[in-house]
């Protein structure tokens, strides 16, 4: 194919992708592709699903309610992403949009609101984080999206913790062991926890209460670090802790 | 003092902040203190200006164009802060802002603007790339504002670049070099490179162009380092960078 792929739209399907199949497309894509992005039947764009690589597809027919597309050559293979959990405490409206879309660009694989005791209770809107997830992975050219799971309590949540999963726990508060320099942390744990799955956790504005950080510096699979001498807001900390990690044990070496 | 300083407003001043002087404050911040946060005379905040460590301030007047304080006591020394330069190419209203909170809340010394050629020609309010800094600087507690410089035009900055500033630059495609992990990348520079000032480059949404990329590969005192293997939004590589600069590089050793 000649044509400039850049410039192609992309789009993330939850239906396989594969040759001589037909992708249809649900209304709000198909009000988008024709509407926004007013395409034609005979015109084509890419698609993903997380499972079988991107898709060039071509467009059959296109309505206002429905659209349908062929696969017609896979354009990349579908690599495997990181197994990186990022839980966090709910933020408002803007701010957690913007986490979502950063956590699924720095390659969480799956993302988790957690209520602690100083999160300002808020509904989380599980939907618009997942569209938020969606839409990064669209507009960035990745070939996948992060899972996004219900809210669940912190204390719930670390009562059934998988042993193996180890906790990237952001805390600004170190007082018993000084200073622990972060990316040297990481990078000095023993070889069978630098493999294991990971968790970032991180917390609320105003952090942790003393009975949460008390459970988690207990729990054996949680590494309390601090991330440098300055206070960050929670998004700004989750970016921060996703690159650290990325760049010390994920997919950055 | 045993009143909780926690809750105490931050104010962002330009002018001395020493005993037995008093401060005053602008029609803005005025208004601030008096409409918004309905503060009286008599009632405390907190001040910092980036060069006297940070005051308890107690409001004498308080009007509708102006106020006046008189430091108290001084409540934190003044730190030095990062050499740190963050160089990035202008972006839309939301994001632009977003990148100048957080790069003050990563320890930005100074924000400047660079037009490249893939820049969507905008002009760049640095008036609220300012505001945008103090308010993150207000809000985390910091001690300083990185200063905000007026945008400029990469190529007449890098013929101008001061050779011993090193510069990171983000770099998504690295053809002849193959994969370079960022972190052991800087972690094995010469330790006169190590120790020296930085700056962090991140360039426009579609990359610099050839020509950019060819000068900039052709300084000594660049670096070009990918940031992994997805692509990343210009706000967020700016997080990214500095996270891992300051991991490496900066005080978060």
């Amino acid at each position: 194919m000649s044509r400039n792929r850049a410039n192609l739209i992309r789009l993330f399907v939850e239906v396989p992708l594969a040759a001589e199949t037909q992708v249809e497309l649900p209304a709000e894509q198909a009000h988008y592709v024709a509407n926004v992005m007013r395409r034609k039947p005979g015109d084509e764009a890419l698609a993903f699903n997380g499972r079988d690589g991107e898709w060039l597809i071509r467009f059959d027919e296109i309505g206002k309610k429905r659209a349908t597309a062929s696969p017609v050559e896979r354009t990349r293979a579908q690599t495997t992403g990181c197994d990186l959990h990022l839980l966090f405490a709910p933020l408002k409206r803007a701010r957690i949009d913007y986490m979502a879309q950063k956590a699924t660009e720095m390659g969480a694989s799956l993302l988790r609101p957690v209520v602690t005791r100083r999160t300002q209770a808020e509904r989380v809107k599980v939907d618009r984080l997942r569209a938020n997830a969606v839409e990064a992975a669209e507009q960035c050219n990745l070939l996948f999206v992060p899972d996004v799971e219900e809210p669940q309590k912190l204390e719930t949540l670390l009562s059934r913790w998988p042993g193996d999963r180890q906790i990237l726990f952001c805390d600004e508060v170190l007082p018993d062991e000084g200073h622990r320099a972060p990316a040297a942390y990481l990078a000095g744990l023993a070889d069978d926890v630098k493999t294991a799955p990971w968790a970032i956790l991180i917390g609320p504005e105003g952090g942790f209460d003393a009975a949460e950080r008390k459970l988690l510096h207990a729990l054996d699979c949680a590494h309390p670090v601090p991330l440098g001498p300055r206070i960050m807001r929670a998004d700004t900390a989750a970016v921060a802790a996703m690159a650290l990690w990325q760049s010390v044990l994920g997919d950055w070496r």
